[in-house]
């Protein structure tokens, strides 16, 4: 942390804010400039509250220099984390592709979706058996019975499955069932919740809170190392903005700056940052355009009957240019 | 909701809206107008999903009008809800002041700020036990030891207090010593929460995400309603936005807005919002002129040791002249 | 636009609200509901204030209806319009390349980046010779020696070129020089210059404001339309949110939204969306993926000695990669 | 200017950005720390662009120091600015009030409005002549006439007179009859418009960007005080967030900041920022409350006939009541 003096600061207040510098263990460096002094702080460990030091007489401003995240960090691990479940690798070389419907309704509607996103050669099953709604009044999911169903799907079509896990008491359920478990974007700091992901032995899929900063990301992905969980998957899926074409405006470059200050993977959810199908297919392919490790994307046969977000769930045939369309954007964009 | 048809959609394109509609059970009103025709779409209970027509041919754009919300309508239940705590009532016609530390650090600290509290004329003692903190290497509270703390202070100087429930593990422990359970900005939709809440015997203060919208907000409050709860308190704390002078912008014309679509009481916690001491007092009073039902501060007696938020916290002086100003400004501002 | 009344509104506020509507020569046609009544306004010309209505008794609500353009909107003209330069051909099938220093500097640096973006295979050239700075002390550009500059390089490389006009006062000296006069994004809605925009007989390139909704941008191609050009070619450049880790955020699923609401040409400059040289690559990519008409692209071949932007400028190498890139990953996306 | 180098930065890397540093007639001051060096930048005279160094090896982030601007900066000049227009003076002890309606419609019009202001204890008429709209079809002011029209208030009532000059064509004109010339939000950073206004003689009330910080305002502000125009005032009137309940979202924190930041006075228009009546008077009480030097607030006798924004303007019963709350929060607030 840089602390800035105010320019008319006298040779007391700075000889007083060092000396409440090295009172919390800190060594402080007086840095004399043209106009002011600045002090900094050093032999930190982990980010300063600049609230201990905002309000001593003289000083202007304070500047967060140091990062708050460790575990996550590329300077701590420098090489990419490659997750593996099954055959499928994230975070290396290919683009890995989950498709599946918003919620699970039936077995028939898994069987018939999961069936097309093998066909189109989809690598992941995405569906949800707990589903967070705004409204108490919608339909919540089908719970365990939701959760059987996915694990059929995974037998006939040999497709791992990802799938969300809403909070602390059906943790455990969910991560029998998942080869992947999600924490969803409400959930992004609910840091409980984050400390059992991070004794699962299962990966995790953290997706980017609505208003989150990638630095609050990452810290929530610390949350979930901290706890000896070494395999956690980020995922973009748009911030909420003043913008009213879309759902959310999707944050394309939160990839090449997760990719340079991190070494996990991360990967996009274009069909919630749309809200809208025409927008689905061209936010994918622009996610391929931007590196990202893998897509997640909603898929369903009968969009009109869907219990949530029929509106932006893409149908077979669009996913099937879809995943063609990406693929050969990935390889281009290298 | 009305579905907006486009300037050539056919004759059919419209009779095909009109029978999809009426296949979901709600009844299609054509309105045809000058250069397009639309369709009201009526006797839906609650708010339609748009996505179940935005993708028919013909259709431009679909239009909500329903507001989602019932139990927390002011159509629904048109007096003003009172929520008394022992003397204090909050909803009413006199402004309620909660003060107090961030977090609850030690016996010695709480006592020492209650007795600012009371003397300044606060009704309500504010201190966390279980602190959300977004990196895993912060203080994150003294756990039940707190709440004994609090209840303490309750004791010792007559203050109701109000304290933060982290998640469903710790929920009937703070149950068991708060008179009100706060829900934290990070905890909004944490919809498992929200419903145990809602089977609590104790008023809930519910503060507004951090990117929520106030329908989202008023939503998250159904859903404590729906569990048979009927004692929430609103509490607006700032929104996330481009500006960096401030830790949040106060969003206070949320207030008049709440006051207007609910029945339950809203209050304004400026100290999260503002992030800063030197805006808490400006942002305060400025929430008593607009009517708020309450404020919540930090109060802190030495914030250079505060283990989190001493930034934003006032002193106690700062924090009696402040109920002086807020009291007068609430009462000017009928 | 629709008037939705409370659910207590009586007949009398409902024949208020209908008497109010036709006294401004609208039609209002009552549609009874399950729960409430609305009321639709019909026969309007382009959007309707609904402030005249929002205060009646009785009101719970308004709700536009009517998008406020007409002269942009594809309704209007359902196929793409093609702009002309020379050669090039803006709005069509081919994804259109302009690249080049933010500012003229001198006119060997011109005349170097030129022959770079000529040999990339870049269309356009782009550079600055009024530049709007957000501070009175930096560099504002050569004026008529920086235009007399591009013009040469035009001559030697047979490249249109694209500069921005600042104000009323230098649009007939910018005007003379330009193949394509820019109006930048601080001047979206300086409604004088678009005015004076749309009497020129040049195309004009119309970057979106910091945070302007799409209505409000296509409101700003509209004015110029108004005056008589119709040559207008919209350019994203990333609009203004929470993020810190690039410059602006990049919207681009504004592009599908213009490409279905209008007719025009719509390109993307994602080196200010970016700010930093590593994301714009990624970006730009991106961009072509969602099907842009074009790129514009900031370029120097030295970029640490820019006079501005030099850290988000690609250099000559990266450039000619991008176009390779971009052009591949366009023809992929249709 | 603060340069943070990589934990695995080289000795020689460190060499190589002094060495750059240096070149650029800046001194270098290495900070070596726990983790990594820092390295400081110092002399430069005002903000230095930090693309200069950010791409140069083993640079990991450049963090600004100094703030850019200079005359409007408490620093530069201690003493708060008062502005004086006959017996008017802004700055000071006492909240000056400005009211009138949006746009001069009528001499009848002005006359009734500004024989209410003056009746109530407004200190000053607004309204305005030229009226930049979103849409080219909406009304646009009146003209010369209209400030005729003010200039006749003026007399009649003693009242000084605001008015919004639009561009640089009408300058003249509206600086020959306005007391203070008034800068729209979407003209905020059109520099050529800050320029002239520097050469005037009269004050400038200078609106915020809808989407400007803080510092991009004090920046717009610094064009003006650079030609020789010292008279500048402030006006907050919201900022565009992702908040949908009213027009914008009205940043009361700005007001102490730049009241610590700067010497000039700023004032607060609640009525923009609200766009509805019923948030106006909550958000004029609170304008009054974090102590701004003054209010700005549309007033209409008829505003269902107004010719724009008649939704949030007050009748003049309820801006005398206001007026009366305001002055005795103002008061309290000290």
């Amino acid at each position: 942390m840089l602390i800035v003096m105010s320019r008319d600061a006298t040779e007391e207040q700075i000889s007083d804010v060092i000396r409440t510098v090295e009172s919390y263990g800190f060594k402080a460096r007086p840095i004399p400039g043209g106009e002011r002094t600045s002090i900094g702080v050093l032999f930190n460990q982990g980010a300063v509250d600049e609230s201990l030091f905002l309000t001593l007489p003289g000083v202007k401003q304070t500047i967060a220099v140091t990062k708050p995240y460790k575990l996550v960090s590329r300077e701590f691990h420098p090489e990419d984390t490659l997750i593996r479940i099954g055959d499928v690798v994230i975070g290396g070389d290919s683009l890995v592709i989950m498709g599946g419907p918003c919620a699970v309704e039936s077995e028939e509607q898994v069987m018939t979706i999961a069936r097309h996103v093998k066909a189109a050669g989809g690598d992941i099953l995405r569906g949800g058996a707990f589903k967070p709604r705004t409204s108490p009044y919608a339909f919540h999911g089908m719970g365990e019975e939701g959760l059987k169903i996915l694990a059929k799907a995974r037998e006939a079509y040999g497709l791992p499955i990802v799938t969300e896990v809403m909070d602390l008491d059906c943790f455990d359920m969910v991560e029998a069932y998942a080869d992947i478990v999600q924490i969803g974007t409400r959930n992004m700091q609910n840091f409980s919740l984050l400390r059992r992901a991070g004794e699962s032995k299962k990966p995790v899929l953290l997706k980017r809170g609505m208003s989150a900063t990638v630095d609050e990301w990452l810290m929530a992905a610390e949350y979930i190392m901290t706890e000896g969980n070494t395999e956690v998957i980020l995922c973009e899926r748009g911030v909420r903005t003043f913008v009213r074409h879309s759902r959310n405006t999707l944050d394309l470059s939160a990839v090449p700056v997760v990719r340079r200050e991190s070494h996990l993977p991360v990967i996009v959810d274009p069909s919630h940052a749309a809200g809208y199908r025409d927008q689905v297919m061209p936010l994918a392919r622009a996610a391929a355009a931007v590196s990202a490790h893998g897509l997640m994307i909603e898929v369903h046969h009968a969009p009109e009957t869907a219990k949530c977000d029929g509106g932006q769930s893409l149908l077979p045939g669009q996913f099937e240019i879809l995943c063609r369309q990406v693929r050969g954007i990935f390889d281009l964009s290298r």
